[in-house]
């Protein structure tokens, strides 16, 4: 999304989008020139644009001349249903499958071909990992984006499997054939299984959310280290908490 | 914020941050008149830059024609500090102060006069409350805010004081001279306690995380029944959490 570049006769409105664009994972913190170079607005236009987000507190500007996302950015995001109503739903079924499991646990949701984290919790004794909250990572090399992948619909599943797909390490599943029977395999027993497919020493259990009609709505994970844990052990905890929210997502959307 | 009146000449920037500040908690999903009423921006004008903001996916648009904050100001809002540094260092620390507990667990940070929630863990077995993550509350009626108030400078403290201040419950502390002396107590015995003073039947200690310097950069605390918890026998995990990541925090802006 980032290096957005300006057109002649672009909207007020797409180049504050481009600025807020400018800002990811890998560059939270950006000087004025840099902003301006990555979103493609000549510098007077950004240093102008950039003041009116301040001012909102949308933008945070440091001590060093530095820009950051604020805190009015951060407030208004979590009005969104991924917040208020899915992940609040969703965080006492995770808590108990954290105190079950005392690992990294998982809820995410499918956007366009990425799986998107909407929460996470961890504990000291959980191992590292490369999710966080609002981050986002390849459907078919994680537990829960095999989970929501496994039941979208034939069409999705093969456009899917027809692109080149991202391979982080030696054991990730791309060969269309061999995805698609994992995934069959997946829908068949009602949860995903990785094994160092997103990163080596860690494997992952997920299982989808799924709304009355079966369509994915959501998943639930947990990543742990390869070594110690038989996923088949993982695995009940984890359906019981993704049965958990959808039985809850159900009965509130209808009463 | 909601309810800004447009002013003629505002600048298409302030129109657009207008329109998202007519969501909150209350009106998380509102028609297209409704955001024009309320951010007092002509409909047809609103019309256009709600347009923008659904392609860009900061809105979204439901199958009722009703809006609401979309997937993208979520995604980006997470890019601040309060989420990737703050959150991320404190999360294991609330964790094992939830198992310690298992009641509402809550991080929070000072923004003006409210107390600005950050995180909060809670389980099936956790006792219901009004916090919400991104939500706010008044400092003096909670222990999250009451923490951060004790430890803010004098001149701060005696202008929160010389204020009106909202009352929630009939036990809310809001005559100065003891809202000062519990205050001066907070800061001495190192947490903070509240008493049905945010909502009646729960009660909640919470002590503050301090900089090198002693300023209050964040507060933790948990929120139980009344009746069910003493107090002082809550105090030392949360003060053992606080603890720990204000030594986290400090270790990362150093190190």
């Amino acid at each position: 999304m980032a290096g957005r570049t300006s057109q002649p006769g672009q909207s007020v409105t797409s180049r504050v989008l481009a600025i807020l664009d400018a800002f990811d994972i890998a560059h939270p913190r950006l000087s004025l020139s840099e902003i301006s170079r990555r979103c493609g607005v000549p510098l007077a236009t950004t240093h102008r644009l950039v003041g009116e987000l301040v001012a909102w507190r949308g933008l945070y500007r440091c001590d060093d001349g530095h820009y950051e996302i604020g805190l009015r950015l951060w407030e208004v995001g979590l009005l969104g249903p991924l917040h208020i109503r899915l992940r609040e739903i969703a965080l006492p079924f995770l808590q108990t499958l954290y105190e079950a499991t005392r690992e990294n646990v998982h809820l995410a949701v499918r956007d366009g071909d990425d799986v998107l984290y909407v929460e996470k919790l961890a504990g000291h004794r959980s191992v590292p990992i490369v999710s966080r909250i609002g981050g986002r990572l390849p459907l078919h090399a994680t537990g829960v984006g095999k989970a929501l992948l496994a039941h979208e619909t034939p069409g999705f599943r093969r456009d899917y499997l027809a692109r080149s797909l991202a391979r982080p390490t030696r054991y990730t599943i791309v060969e269309p054939g061999r995805l698609s029977a994992d995934l069959e395999q997946t829908a068949q027993r009602g949860y995903a299984v990785t094994r160092e497919e997103m990163t080596l020493g860690t494997c992952s259990v997920a299982a989808p959310v799924l709304d009355r009609a079966g369509r994915p709505v959501a998943a639930v994970g947990a990543v742990v280290q390869s070594v110690l844990v038989e996923p088949a052990r993982l695995a009940p905890p984890i359906r019981l908490a993704a049965e958990g929210i959808a039985a809850r997502l159900d009965a509130t959307s209808t009463g």
